[in-house]
């Protein structure tokens, strides 16, 4: 199992800012004020394809050879992912194959098509999901782009973290969101490398706590019918993200629906910038007393903003 | 009748600029695909207050001579501009009286209360608000700022189109939204005297074209019964504020409801930011086919992101 180091991070870097926004960081005086620390998001809402996952999908797409970028590349996504894949690959001029859920959110799906990509649909299962993929690499040849297990990918989403610790430094603690575990896993080789006394805790949604109880437990522990609100962390984690979060980060908290929608809408409310549920998992579990952010320097990966303005909890 | 001219802008820039933020200009690739334009937003959605309103009245409050500002400032207004007095009073340690329509957003009337404002509740007509307010300033002896129709206010206003142009020159179109004209007449001394030849247009939703019909007429025609979701240009034009449009401006087009929304989603959308749907009416012109905007460098000015998360329009 190739699992990357700093070191990758620092190369991606090099690849991911020729194609990618270098996302602003923006702070709330009334948010600081509610919450008692100073909190510093870190943009990726404004990212292309509105989400950090364009950094993991450029950097994997950038990272292959010719011979293999000339046969495409595939994944199976339940949605940024596969919008970010559908980009780097129309970035590098090769196909893009995508297996989709047929219930990902009409917002996705139309973002993926946009981007010239080849979908399939499937059951929403990991099972449907896995099978279709399969078929699709054997008939194209597709190199597999793992939404999350994939080095290349983990070292491309670490770049977030690079930048927010190069433009902020010495920050208390970060905060990530936790699913398949690419974002949390690639900013931990940033922060343990970049700003070793920064300590970095994992935000999970309680209705897919996967991670909370691999991380207690020592080893992977997959999801059982995972429910949440945050669309984007319903998968379980990866073997590499595993590997890398239980040795570099400090904790992981779990967070309710509750406290994730309030999250939501505060940061809508008095930020004024469109955030995805999943985003909204780390102030929550601030607002929720899981982290006691007084008097600490705290910065928060806003790890998207695609959702379904029709199906708002609000 | 004191209008004021592009040099009390200039030196309005020196007041509003230790207060207010310079606000980001914004751009989308998509949307530009989707127009043929390049837009360039002024996004004052991330203004103090959520709205560029705090622009006027900071100037307003600050040029006020001690006395004057001892005995406190008053106004009535239904939302954004009594947010930006309060905070406008409070940074100078002064009272502010606020007289809302008992209908005002709660968002709003909630931001007002927030900012330490004593607030007055009237029925939501025109006539209420007068009489209430001249009950509180003849009690009080506080000084009436005006929500657009004050030299200082228009005067603060023009400060956003100023930056606008400071930041990106050689604009083709300006475009502003226009409700009581604070901000259009205020933008309109700017782009005249800073930029002769770039056009500036407002734009206004068809079901409050007070400003279309007054413009057309050559004098004040008030708004009968206005009724569109674009809660902040409800109001009829002002004096100073049409003696400076009907000279400075070059044309003011109206937007139909379906505009205003579909505008505002695309922006919610593609540009991940909240704006309330006064901002989008400029947008709304756009896609509505009253302005041309191919192969135009246009800047549309963003007024604000204040609205109740309850009462999406989808």
């Amino acid at each position: 199992m190739n699992i990357p180091s700093y070191k990758q991070v620092d190369k991606a870097h090099i690849r991911v800012r020729q194609y990618a926004h270098r996302t602003p960081i923006l702070s709330s005086t009334s948010i600081n004020r509610i919450t008692g620390a100073k909190l510093l998001f870190k943009c990726e809402n404004f990212q292309k394809v509105g989400a950090f996952k364009f950094r993991g999908a450029i950097n994997a797409v950038m990272s292959l050879s010719d011979g293999a970028a000339g046969r495409g590349v595939a994944t199976h996504s339940s949605g940024n992912h596969a919008a970010a894949l559908a980009l780097a690959a129309r970035k590098r001029g090769i196909d893009a194959y995508v297996v989709m859920p047929e219930n990902a959110p009409d917002i996705k799906k139309k973002a993926v098509a946009g981007y010239g990509a080849t979908i399939y649909f499937c059951k929403p299962t990991l099972k449907a999901r896995e099978s279709a993929l399969a078929e699709v690499i054997a008939e194209t040849g597709a190199t597999e782009i793992h939404p999350y297990d994939n080095s290349d990918v983990i070292s491309g989403q670490g770049t977030a973290a690079k930048e927010l610790l190069e433009d902020e430094g010495d920050l208390d603690l970060v905060l990530a969101p936790v699913g398949g575990g690419g974002l949390l896993a690639g900013t931990a080789l940033s922060v343990s490398h970049l700003s070793p006394g920064t300590k970095l805790i994992g935000c999970e949604p309680e209705g897919a706590d996967d991670a909370y109880r691999s991380f207690l437990k020592g080893e992977i522990v997959p999801s059982n019918n995972p429910k949440t609100i945050a669309d984007g962390l319903l998968t379980s984690l990866g073997n590499r993200n595993f590997a890398i979060i239980k040795e570099k980060v400090e904790q992981i908290v779990t967070v309710s629906e509750d406290s994730i929608v309030e999250a939501m809408r505060l940061v809508w409310e008095r930020m004024k910038i469109v955030i995805e549920p999943s985003s909204a998992v780390p102030l929550g579990a601030i607002l929720e007393g899981k982290i006691d952010p007084r008097n600490q320097k705290i910065g928060v990966i806003i790890s998207g903003g695609n959702l379904d303005l029709e199906n708002l909890p609000f």
